[in-house]
């Protein structure tokens, strides 16, 4: 026998109540029923995008819904501000050199968020730039960028602002239209607590007549395609029934929170993580963390790797290393979508534990007592 | 209280026991646990497709795995032949001139199967065609077409030989390595008895090379990039975990029976299917009709849309009308996956009410006589 808690920045645990949804016998994706479920949840998308927009419903995984920016925006030879300070940032970069485009990285050094200023440089040496591409919530480090501004500078230009939220949509506040942020895509296993497979486009008006006029080869997920379906309360092909049905389920329960709610859940999980990792003699590794993750740096004397698979595999209690040059020398708790206070105490509890069979010296209950303190429990 | 009965060409009802398993709480995709799923699911699908080659698997619906296949395999201005009699013949004319094909469509009336000397003629008069593009089974109208005789006339020339398989993987016949297919895509929600989402690609020796040295842009669906990932037992991006899940019990209950019992089973309840329709006086549409699905005609006094949306919201069983100029003018009753002879009966029996409801004067219980004949259970 053994529990696991999976604290990993997606997938993330899927309330009962979803799961249970996505067991249930299928239903036909042609139907009035569906025209239902599909209706509903593209209502629950746009309160938990705060828009007023359309939210494309894609089958994928959020990178796919991040290649539909792409192709349904560029066309080849377009040139592209990429703000990057992390491996989405550069998931970015590729594909958009993959779609033929040119691309302007402004490139910051991961655990930073990328400087507004910056981008607002980018674009008065490049006024011709078609987008600028950025992240909400940069998974691989934890940081959060300033959205806001990132929405001000590039509304003053023609250029359009793709936004990665597949991370942060549902935890880290988010406004797309208050933010002028004209592209948002996302994904289902995240915040919004579904399993994966499903993946969501924001486009607003600015973004449409640039799509209308894209040059670059899609089908699957050209949205003008998805945008004429939505009339008869569908998506052009087979999509993913049993998410959607799960998803129906959680964005209920979304909206009986309120996002305000929501987004305070995860500022306080967020700082209650944050007062751990400190606590346990760790530094934290986002200069602007966010409110969906919390990355903190481990000695170099702990082999990060065997550390993560370690209280996997021993303990049940599934935390997430770091990625690319990253790979053994930081560790991510995710605290996104169907996580709360106590979840904080088990995978801190863990890494304690952890931190001291790979030969780390750690206060014995520190870290959950200066979580417990920062929430507030005691 | 009202039962529902889902008898259409896809989705098709998942196995309790599949469904169960996409309810239990979601591994995490970089685990040694779903290595051993990505594993088990790779080893099954092969058995599926009849292959030694890899099986590609995609989070997506059944068109985007075509669309990874044209774009893997075509470069712009590319020749290819699409042979064509039915609506998922025109997709692959759509998404090839999507991706800036030069299309030569072999077209065929709807109903027929398209003829493999048309075939080998537009091979000759085009000896630069880049690929053939095909169905196994045209679910718009229940149509098989001779693979066999495809892929002998197709691995005579330098082109590769491209098969949507969608809905026939799993209940018609098909060899992939023996009949020399150089590409199949399928889709997870037909004959595989999985809720849609996952799509699959299987690709031979020859239509790699041509994959390597394709154009078209590509990201999520990039072959190169998910044949990489193979190695580490695991996707390039997320895929649909709790599908998979559901796909490794599926593939286990299709390799209990094995490939000859499944594909005989199909036929068995096809052969019942159509002795019923003709009980009732229906004229088959198809003139070679596959195993998975049997359309038939219905008379001009009988309005097809509102015969199957009463079948639907009345009796609770779910069959399909036509599509594009065949909109209520046939009616599709599906055989595939998870559906057994009684399903028959009582689609059968549905419509034998349902077209009594419209007019159509029918014999009471022939249907159900003829089909049992066929079956055998008398």
């Amino acid at each position: 026998m053994k529990k696991f808690y999976l604290l990993t920045p997606g997938p993330t645990p899927i309330p009962p109540e979803a799961a249970a949804q996505a067991a249930l016998p299928i239903i036909h994706h042609r139907t009035h029923e569906f025209g239902d479920v599909f209706d509903e949840v593209s209502k629950g998308l746009k309160v938990v995008f705060q828009t007023k927009n359309d939210v494309f419903i894609l089958t994928s995984s959020g990178t796919g819904a991040m290649e539909s920016a792409v192709a349904n925006i560029l066309s080849p030879g377009d040139k592209a501000i990429v703000a990057s300070s992390g491996a989405f940032g550069e998931r970015w970069v590729k594909i958009a050199q993959a779609y033929g485009a040119n691309v302007v990285p402004v490139r910051e050094e991961w655990g930073k968020p990328v400087d507004p200023g910056k981008i607002k440089e980018a674009l008065a040496a490049n006024p011709d730039a078609k987008a600028v591409f950025c992240q909400h919530t940069e998974t691989s480090t934890g940081v959060v960028n300033d959205l806001k501004a990132f929405g001000d500078i590039v509304a003053a230009t023609p250029a359009v602002l793709v936004v990665d939220a597949i991370s942060g949509l549902g935890g880290e506040e988010l406004r797309m239209d208050d933010w002028k942020l004209n592209v948002v895509v996302a994904g289902s296993q995240k915040g919004l607590m579904v399993a994966p497979g499903l993946a969501f486009a924001g486009v607003d008006e600015k973004a449409w007549k640039v799509v209308e006029a894209a040059k670059n080869p899609r089908f699957y997920f050209d949205y003008r395609r998805i945008k004429k379906s939505i009339a008869d309360k569908e998506t052009p092909f087979t999509p993913a029934v049993t998410l959607l049905q799960s998803l129906k389920a959680t964005l209920r329960m979304i909206q009986e929170d309120g996002m305000d709610k929501v987004w305070e859940r995860h500022r306080k999980l967020a700082r209650a993580t944050r007062a751990g990792m400190q606590a346990l003699g760790l530094e934290l590794f986002a200069t602007v963390p966010c409110s969906v993750l919390t990355s903190a740096k481990l000695p170099e004397s702990v082999p990060g790797g065997k550390l993560v698979n370690w209280m996997r595999d021993d303990l049940g209690v599934s935390l997430a290393g770091g990625q690319e040059h990253l790979k053994g020398k930081i560790v991510r708790l995710a605290h996104m979508g169907f996580m709360d206070q106590f979840d904080i105490l088990v995978g801190l509890s863990a890494l304690e534990t952890g931190l001291r069979k790979f030969g780390m010296s750690v206060p014995v209950g520190k870290a959950s007592h200066a979580a417990t303190e920062a929430l507030a429990l005691v």
